[in-house]
């Protein structure tokens, strides 16, 4: 593969897409960090908020079943609140 | 670094510790999935037996700070159980 | 916290720009995702290409004296190409 | 499930021993941790025997396969060295 030849401008742009691409997914990393942080400053718990995000992605029922199947093991293992 | 020199001998030496060290820990790992295994086909619930074994590394109290706060954000959100 | 509180509020809107963030985030991973089958479509061979967009993050210096280690090493074990 | 029941106590069992296991790779990943830094300490870079480890488990044809393509490709895009 010669450089600068057909092929080796076709393998350099599908290098520099996925470079954008992947810098686009840094900056998204990133803005995400920065509303989180926002929340802390503004008083919310950080660990709590990631919780409910990844809750309101459960299906309901599935998660009204898994909760109940925690606390009956929980009950069993003595730890139940 | 001359092939077979001392240097050379002491790099290996390293290197296979690391060797062995990573298959035991890729052993440990296959374990653990078998009791997995094992406890799904005696019918428990693997995703909440993962829950319990996190349950159980976290401190009793900050558990129990952070459901009280996820109760509390789950109701302001109007999704309480 | 009452549940429509102007707090109840304020928390849902974090949630949301953070869900809005991840959905964004989901779409750009996969849109490298399509990048790479359409490289492997075009006959590229897929790992080799992360190996130059991972190369091509490194400082020159830094890589060549990585190389010339790792081939010091590998001639010390008797691995050298 | 009632606790201390015969089922309460088998699962028990179960998450004892997952217990033991995850206590168990926690340990040898730290001796990994510790001779990579007995490495260091030695005057070898870490980094590059990460790399020897890596490439030692490797199929040797396919490794050689790649990294013929890596030549290629870095050629074509005038990165060779």
């Amino acid at each position: 593969m010669e450089a600068n030849s057909a092929e080796a401008k076709h393998l350099l742009a599908f290098i520099e897409r996925i470079e954008r691409l992947e810098e686009d997914k840094k900056q998204v990393s990133e803005d995400i960090k920065d509303v989180y942080a926002e929340a802390k400053g503004t008083g919310y718990d950080v660990k709590v908020i990631r919780k409910v995000v990844s809750i309101r992605k459960q299906d309901k029922d599935k998660r009204r079943e898994e909760e109940e199947i925690l606390g009956l093991y929980l009950a069993a293992l003595g730890m139940a609140e």
